[in-house]
């Protein structure tokens, strides 16, 4: 199935994906969702906030069992990051069928909305306005970068931005969540297993930086009468790693926005975002701290540590090891599962190995040998918990 | 008349103008010259280049007096750089014929395409296709931001990208030529005087260097497994300004594109654009050289030193000075004007005073008294070089 995505928003230049939500791209991937749902008998359901859910049984009746993922990419992403679980969710109910497995309750398959905050700078948009953690008010209102806001770019879908917001309709229906994510470091490659299961996610966040000064010429303003924000840009970039070094965390400055950003003009803005992540927040808040001091901060995103429900967790590694349970690890990247933890939901994680751990790249990869393995395992999750 | 040009191009967020070459502002600017030319009842010649060329009385019986400038613009610049300079030619040839004034040579203003190099990166591209230096066919092929090459964009505006090139015939109409432009300094503040004179134009150059790494997840990837261009890159902006200070240059990094530019994703690639200029050349290919090790960096464009030709330069001071000669200063800013200088036109350049010296900005800024004595003067440099 992976296969039938491959061409779908790739940059033929690079061969990265871009399927920002609500893009071309992103509409043809939920078109193919329903397709999938469709040819497996599934209900479909696309909620007030655009996540999209296919049930086999219903879940009205009692809270289901649902595995998913998402469709949406980071920019220049790679083909396994998201799509895997969904590719994986659709695969492991095959196999259930064919199992002639007669789940006593419904289970569901799940496609969350802009997970990875490519188009609006706000990551897991669907899950957190699902549960309520975002502020539809406020999502409505982000930018992208052609300075069209959320609410803009629903209506041109067709949809309407007033039905964003908690869901708890939807949310009930949700009685155990399992996601299938390829893993985006090289935990499993250590242990030498090709599944795991996530036990937390580290808490992280994301803040812009506007470093102002004076737009001015570059050839005609004196070192002395400049007010370049470009140096304190990349004074904020060395000493950020610096920092992290320092308090075992990582920290990034991956997105840049320069103004004017012409080769012959000193900058008057340049805007910067930095992501920070590590196993303890006052370790990350700490050098939040520190790089803000004298500039204009904002926090764009923040999300505490979530530790997965630990009987879930042990079961599901039970249940999916080879021989003996499989490994348990933490993961730096956010997730829809963290999402749902957060607000109550039981969910747990299963990784697949990623042999060079390079994620959010074109190079992202999988064997198809360990994809294979982590459908059995995901189909075994479900039988373990739809029994 | 600057007024009549103030709405073209202008963002309404920043009162900063976008005008690049061949853009529908620039195609706007172009039509409000010609209709300017035809008020005057002067002969419009728009070249192979793109250059346009207003004439009153007959170049090709004997060459003529030129004065212009440019109309388009950096990004987000300011109302001046450029539309400065063809206002007041208009204006001086108004003058001229207020005070009754019969050329013995034919009076030319002339509209320099794409000075700024705003869209495909090579400044001046009008005056160095026209005297040949920048080759047509490595011109065609230039992309701006979009993807589109000069080639695409010329074809678009109905125009045959193979009439690009060296143009004599054009050029041989110039006897010479005289570009008055707001000052892109405080040099003319310092002196006191409204308009001075050029004396040169200093060696300049923009290089892109490309800062290679791995694109890699910002939440997972460990710091010891990262190749974070983003690094180098800072480090370059520090040491090309710690550079410039030694060398008595300056240098500037104005322009960045990184690849992907996702806040979660350390980055692949960062490309940035240094502009260095000084008054020796050694200085500044010095400070190039240090910076270059290790990197991947192309030669963008490089203007050797313009020097203003001396008589010309000194007989032109003498007519416009107030109370004695008006000053003469160097300028870091490269200029039509120059190009066709080291071309072998007799070229001079007159400034018009910035009273706070910044410009490739929306709040560069002339007075309006000062913009009519550059009126003033430059309709005596057309007399004096005229009659």
């Amino acid at each position: 199935m992976l296969d039938e995505l491959a061409h779908i928003g790739r940059d033929p230049a690079t061969h990265g994906y871009v399927r920002d939500a609500w893009s071309p791209a992103d509409l043809e991937l939920r078109e193919w969702f329903g397709q999938e749902a469709a040819r497996r008998g599934l209900d479909l359901h696309d909620d007030r906030n655009g996540n999209l859910w296919a049930w086999w049984g219903d879940p009205d009746r009692e809270p289901g069992v649902v595995t998913g993922s998402h469709l949406d990419s980071v920019r220049q992403g790679g083909a396994f990051d998201g799509p895997l679980g969904i590719v994986s969710a659709f695969a492991a109910l095959d196999r259930l069928r064919e199992r002639g497995f007669a789940p006593a309750r419904p289970i569901g398959v799940a496609c969350f909305t802009d997970e990875e905050g490519a188009r609006f700078g706000v990551p897991c948009m669907g899950s957190r306005l699902l549960t309520g953690v975002l502020d539809p008010g406020r999502a409505i209102g982000l930018r992208d970068d052609a300075g069209d806001t959320l609410a803009d770019v629903l209506r041109r879908a067709g949809r309407k931005p007033s039905a964003l917001g908690r869901d708890d309709e939807t949310l009930s229906r949700v009685g155990v969540f399992v996601e299938l994510h390829v893993e985006q470091g090289r935990g499993l490659v250590e242990t030498g297993a090709p599944v795991g299961v996530a036990s937390a996610i580290w808490p992280h966040g994301r803040w812009r930086f506007d470093f102002h000064g004076e737009a001015n010429h570059a050839g005609t303003t004196r070192l002395e009468d400049r007010d370049d924000p470009m140096l304190a840009y990349a004074r904020a970039v060395l000493e950020a790693r610096e920092a992290a070094g320092r308090h075992g965390i990582v920290a990034t400055f991956g997105k840049v926005r320069v103004s004017p950003n012409n080769a012959n003009a000193v900058p008057g803005l340049v805007s910067a975002w930095l992501d920070a992540r590590g196993a303890a927040e006052k370790d990350v808040r700490a050098l939040v701290e520190e790089l803000s001091r004298g500039q204009r901060v904002s926090e764009e995103s923040w999300t505490p540590v979530v530790d997965f429900d630990v009987p879930l967790r042990d079961r599901l590694a039970a249940v999916v090891g080879e021989e003996g349970p499989a490994p348990v690890l933490p993961t730096g990247a956010g997730h829809d599962a963290g999402i749902l933890a957060s607000a109550g939901v039981a969910a747990a994680m299963l990784f697949v190995r990623n042999p060079t751990g390079v994620s959010h790249s074109p190079s992202e990869h999988a064997e198809p040998d360990d994809c294979a393995k982590g459908v059995e395992a995901l189909a075994d999750a479900l039988e373990e918990l739809a029994r």
